[in-house]
């Protein structure tokens, strides 16, 4: 019955259209290690190099590892961070106009010189404070959250900051207790302005945090955006895909859609079809979908992954139609 | 009987009040060694540091000294600076909002991390190729343009880049020749957006140019800013202090208002009352009028240097009090 109170579907021919020149923006928000990187080189992958301008707002730092230590601040703090000027640059981006984007090198904490950035037609923007305001919210087409089981972060964070950023175990281990509260305070908070709130987390608990194959996604999809109609997929389905409605963490009512690690290749591939058709005009993108490096290096292929992606995607694809400029 | 056509004074209560936030931006475009930096340091310690912004456009520079060798780029050449980021910072800046600037290292030619520059109620704006587009000269109350005498010029820029930018003199040379070209393309021709064209020269040609004390300061003045009536001042004056009605070199019709360096103290004195009485909110600020340092370092005093000055002043505080915004 509450089907027959939406509105008509518009006829294509009246379908807004996006300004010309106005690249479509993706945010990627989420706690240190969460894997916004990993998402952002995925989605880059299925539109191509020459599509996607990838930024990162730790760039946006403010002081050096080292004056951060002297200062007692976390990179967290937006204290740490030129909010003012990220939020400068997010509204030039999304005006179609290029940037002197600030660098901050991971590898040894140092600012750098500045570096020129042209917006192409999509821009992933993934960070830890993106959401902050409400113009920098504003900047954003689709807005996602990354909220890993906790385990799982911290083990992809100590990996990722020995590996990559030069800390040894022990530094590793005390930045992340140093920056729990300043998480608290500053990154979480930022979830409830997401369209869509993925997390991966183990099928069962017990499992080693390191061996990370086959993970389960659980997505809370928040009615901010026209989430696509899944219901033919998951219908009278046992397991594999599941959408349930359900409270989130803060009363609200939203969508749960759970894909699990062990879904079968055909219900995968059914999910997968279903929202190719919704973006026919996309079809050609279907071939780079949910590849990843696993901790050997070795490119791996996950179903969750693949389907998160693509449900994303999808977000992107009617973003550039023009469909959510109204 | 031209005068009897000029619109009767606007009462002081029907002014036009400038938008509060917004400041005012003074432009010094000239020549590499026109004198920029020095002008702009004077008037910067008329008005103190608390209340001055200043922005070097050479921070905006593409490319190293070695990159632009290797590419046979000129610093004077728009390809080899961020002129769309210029363009940009000059609108942040106009709408009292902070930039991150860039930062280009002259004692070696490198660029470095970029700085966090907030706008203050006078922002000072000096460079090569800040008039270069219709959307940067919008930004701008005054704009000012450099033209000394070219045998002054190439003996301050000589001066300057052995000391200061670490060239030896043959380099030096070498890049004065380098630039005349670029010079001739890409400086020069902005001085027709100029509301004022500023001029040091010799009294007598036959001076060493290394020796510059006492230079005659020669104004054009151009109709795009309401000039102040100096008639009190120049009317019967022999020599000194001369205003006469002439053509540019584009044989447009111009003011050119001459001083020269042995004007009497007591005529240079009664221009300076005369100015300072124009803008009476500002005679606070009467202290530091006219200094600079001479080739010994020394701080003298000119009287053409100080009446330069205080015209450039004069506009900038009838731009601050919203004369010119309508």
């Amino acid at each position: 019955m509450m089907s027959s109170r939406l509105p008509p579907q518009l006829p294509l021919s009246t379908l807004p259209v996006r300004p010309a020149g106005q690249p479509v923006i993706l945010g990627i928000v989420g706690d240190s290690g969460a894997g916004k990187t990993t998402l952002a080189a995925g989605i880059a992958a299925i539109f191509g190099p020459e599509r996607v301008t990838l930024l990162c707002t730790d760039d946006y730092h403010r002081y050096s590892r080292m004056e951060r230590a002297e200062r007692g601040l976390s990179p967290f703090d937006p204290q740490a961070n030129y909010m003012d000027i990220l939020e400068q640059h997010l509204q030039q981006l999304r005006a179609g106009r290029a940037i002197l984007k600030p660098v901050y090198d991971h590898s040894d904490g140092t600012l750098r010189a500045p570096v020129y950035v042209e917006p192409k037609d999509y821009i992933l923007v993934e960070g830890l404070l993106t959401y902050s305001t409400r113009a920098m919210r504003d900047c954003f087409d689709v807005k996602v959250y990354l909220e890993p089981e906790e385990e799982l972060r911290t083990a992809w964070k100590l990996r990722r900051d020995i590996a990559k950023r030069g800390y040894t175990e022990d530094e590793a281990r005390r930045e992340l207790d140093r920056r729990l509260r300043d998480s608290l305070t500053h990154i979480r908070p930022q979830r409830t302005f997401a369209d869509l709130v993925l997390s991966f987390r183990r099928r069962d608990g017990s499992v080693s945090p390191v061996r990370t194959n086959n993970l389960n996604a659980r997505h809370i999809l928040r009615p901010t955006l026209p989430h696509p109609d899944l219901t033919p997929i998951v219908e009278g389905a046992k397991n594999g895909i599941r959408l349930e409605l359900a409270r989130d963490i803060d009363g609200k009512p939203v969508d749960v859609l759970e894909i699990e690690g062990d879904v079968e290749d055909r219900r995968a591939k059914a999910m997968e079809d279903l929202l190719w058709d919704l973006i026919p005009e996309a079809g050609h993108l279907r071939a780079n979908l949910g590849q990843y490096l696993d901790e050997d290096q070795h490119t791996r292929m996950s179903h969750p992954l693949a389907l998160s992606q693509l449900l994303i995607t999808y977000h992107l694809i009617k973003a550039a139609m023009g469909h959510y400029a109204i």
